[in-house]
């Protein structure tokens, strides 16, 4: 199968110049219009070229009959009429295992918690926000130790293979505006909010916003920083991010959900949902006109189709299909959830009722945060991939620019390396079997007989950043583990497994 | 605290010679007599020096007075009485945040399967067996192929700081005897089975013995070849294995029971134990005479207190009293259970009625192993190193030799390295947090102001194999990631973290 598009290659520049990827791409499909809930989706695997504009970072055209190994790459680019137009050629190798396939989009992560990973003490929940959170969080006033920590959590989510992410920050507009700019000047796709609370009878007493209009000036304050640094939104949006309902007094609440409506198209919104039981009650109390913890978002206008709820562990149907009528997104976070004990969310019954959710890893830093557990029917590796991937792109409304490899789509994508196979040399007493295990090279062990299937679902259980050889974003080679890059970013000049020239 | 066991001093050679380790030093205490149902293990962290035996690899002595970062070793060395005793000294450096920790026992590991790691389809337990599981351990008679495997798996295991696994190998007896030689020589303590399996009605045609005599008379061959190999089982022990109830015929059971009684000490057995729901009514349906899963066992003799059942993830409270009764042990599989969606083993409900409780991984490879998921109260960091730790010698009825730090057991540990801390430094921009991250030094992140007890959870939670810089079985150096070994083996001479001299 060959697929260019034309239109794009019409409208790119007097010259349009084109990276050549070459080896197997593996992604999931989008939900075919129409599918029942019996829908699954199965791996997508192809062999061939896949060429991306320089120009804006874009899918520009494939060939699935091209092949790999032994296909004439200048025939193909003489065929293509692209001949002097590749400036670069990457080629995924089949003796070493490797595949593309496309970039992690985390729906939920608060990057100032990361030094905290792993950190949960004894906790549940709320517990947990008093004693590791909240003064994390409050010391991030400090703008030095703000980039510290945000510039690992952005290198460590890049070398899992997080081409977007949807961030929680803090309250404080310098630091969550450093955020915006690590990001943009890293090269990762994010939507970064600043963290309203106002509410004194829950937030302690130094670390809250002063008052429900000063939520609404500094969102406003964040969201015109990142609108000069990027005016297009092609890698960073502002995200409007009440902490969640205890936090938030009814008038930041509803002068939150007017600032959104008052962008075109309306800004997006991420909170929390039913993580816990005990915030459940929490919220009972503090909201007594709501039906439900849903309905408190619905009832000040904050559940709209830009909104991101994660976790939603504890929902009743009632408020699965509000949140599906509203056409709300949910992000599933299931390593925290079984860290914290909050519960195991029903993501089938989400699914069923026509929700989208995608994975978020909250704490980040945590592997590539395909956690499948499931309360009802297990979910299988490939949901896992699909939510990590299809999933989290339409959580963060960009269904139609990433998540897989269509033809106008960004290149948002990771190199994965699994390594050669053990058996798959000819003498069958190999010495690499014998030797010790070195650490530089990642746990999967491939002995050379798995299919492709196979291959994915042994990196999906024991694979880890090792794995993620090098990671594009709109095309831009922003990690790799094969080169010794300077001055704190990856450069475009490789050698390994990204390589110049034909 | 000093304490130094004389005895061993005065039985050891004419000239006693001694490996000094300088450091921190972090276990789970042993449980104390008498404590009851309430009793929750405590990190223990103790700072200064210990010593080894290099005769028997045993603890000879330790000073909790003396200080690691500044003493002097030799006065220490004079003071102690060992100078010019002492051939190597190694330290866990505080401003690498590295620490000695006891070795991982894995009570459960299912060592041919190493291949299928990750591999589990969207299978159950009984169909898993047909479809992946006996098809490659039937490939086991190819020699060749199984110490390609098994060498892999064992250099896997070590690397992730598991100085001790009971395995469960294949029906072949020239694979299992290579399983225990590959052990013995790589010196990693083991337990090692030879699976019998001799039910023509459930096991598949290419794949069983065909003979309940035959179940018997192979096992006796690898005990012989153990028993050769290793003749006082310091490190290698043989272990019966009947891979589970329907695998194996009545009179392959009792045959294996008086095989056990046989011997003195009774021979050690391990088998698989109500993993999942299907399989418990198969057994009720072919062993109706006994009242439940746990009976069959002890019907035939098989519930001692060497016995290790895998698993128990669905047991009745009268089952779990038989099981205390008898004195038998669980090896719980948390990683494997949650793959298999085969339930969640209720662990806390199984040390309340008193049995002694280890981790297993049962396919290897995926990590530490301490998977710390609970059906009841969440079970804590403390009590998941606990039963990696103390919980699995006493599984493996080594209580008195392995598991912590105390003088006379045995020097089974790793030496963990979490890295430097980002923030320790003065400059606070530090340029190690903007630089992109590389894969070989793990992706645990000390800030450098967290506590001992924070850094371990850290490691629990994000840790890997490249957190593991070195590991001791009975004071041998069998893992180091700071050398280049060679000839397949880690050699005892070190630069990095391991060195010489004083």
């Amino acid at each position: 199968m060959i697929k260019v598009d034309l239109l794009l290659r019409a409208t790119a520049m007097a010259t349009p110049t084109y990276t050549l990827f070459i080896g197997t791409f593996i992604h999931l499909p989008r939900k075919p219009t129409g599918a029942d809930a019996k829908w699954r989706p199965e791996l997508e695997i192809h062999h061939g070229a896949l060429w991306v504009s320089n120009a804006d970072g874009k899918i520009a055209g494939y060939d699935w009959s091209f092949s790999p190994v032994d296909g004439d790459v200048k025939a193909l680019t003489e065929k293509l009429g692209l001949s002097g137009n590749v400036t670069e050629v990457v080629r995924a190798r089949e003796e070493r295992n490797e595949f593309f396939f496309p970039g992690f989009i985390d729906t939920h992560i608060h990057a100032p918690q990361y030094p905290n990973s792993g950190i949960f003490g004894s906790s549940t929940l709320l517990d947990w926000l008093e004693t590791y959170t909240f003064p994390l969080e409050s010391s991030f006033s400090d703008t030095s130790k703000a980039r510290a920590v945000y510039s690992r959590v952005i290198a460590r989510t890049l070398a899992n293979g997080t081409t977007t992410a949807a961030y929680f920050a803090t309250i404080h507009v310098p630091a969550t505006n450093l955020l915006a700019s690590l990001c943009h000047s890293r090269g990762q796709r994010a939507l970064i909010g600043r963290v309203c609370m106002d509410n004194p009878a829950f937030c302690p007493s130094y670390y809250l916003d002063p008052s429900p209009e000063s939520s609404v000036t500094k969102s406003k304050e964040t969201i015109a920083h990142i609108h000069s640094l990027d005016p297009e939104g092609t890698l960073i949006q502002p995200i409007l991010t009440p902490r969640f309902a205890p936090t938030c007094s009814p008038s930041a609440l509803s002068g939150l959900a007017s600032l959104a409506k008052s962008y075109n198209p309306p800004l997006h919104i991420q909170t929390h949902l039913s993580e816990n039981k005990n915030e459940i009650s929490l919220v009972r109390e503090l909201f007594p006109e709501s039906k439900d913890y849903t309905s408190v978002y619905d009832d000040f206008g904050l559940l709209t189709p830009r909104t991101i709820l994660a976790h939603a562990v504890h929902l009743s149907p009632s408020e699965r299909s509000l949140i599906a009528d509203r056409g709300a997104k949910v992000s599933h976070c299931p390593a925290s959830n079984s860290a914290l004990g909050s519960g195991i969310c029903a993501v089938r019954k989400l699914l069923d009722a026509g929700v989208q959710v995608g994975l978020g890893t909250d704490s980040g830093g945590d592997g590539e945060g395909e956690g499948v557990g499931d309360g009802e029917e297990v979910l299988s590796v490939e949901e896992g991939l699909y939510l990590a991937t299809r999933g989290g792109a339409g959580v963060v409304d960009l269904a139609g620019e990433i998540g897989g490899f269509e033809v106008g789509m960004c290149f948002d994508a990771q190199m994965v390396r699994l390594g050669p196979g053990h058996l798959s040399s000819s003498s069958s007493s190999s010495s690499s079997s014998d030797a010790p295990v070195a650490a530089e090279h990642g746990i999967v062990d491939v002995f050379g007989w798995e299919s492709w299937t196979e291959k994915v679902h042994k990196w999906v259980w024991t694979g880890d950043d090792r794995n993620v050889r090098a990671v594009w974003v709109r095309g831009r080679l922003v990690h790799s583990l094969d080169e010794t890059p300077s001055n704190g970013r990856a450069g475009s000049q490789g050698g390994g497994c990204v390589g110049w020239g034909l």
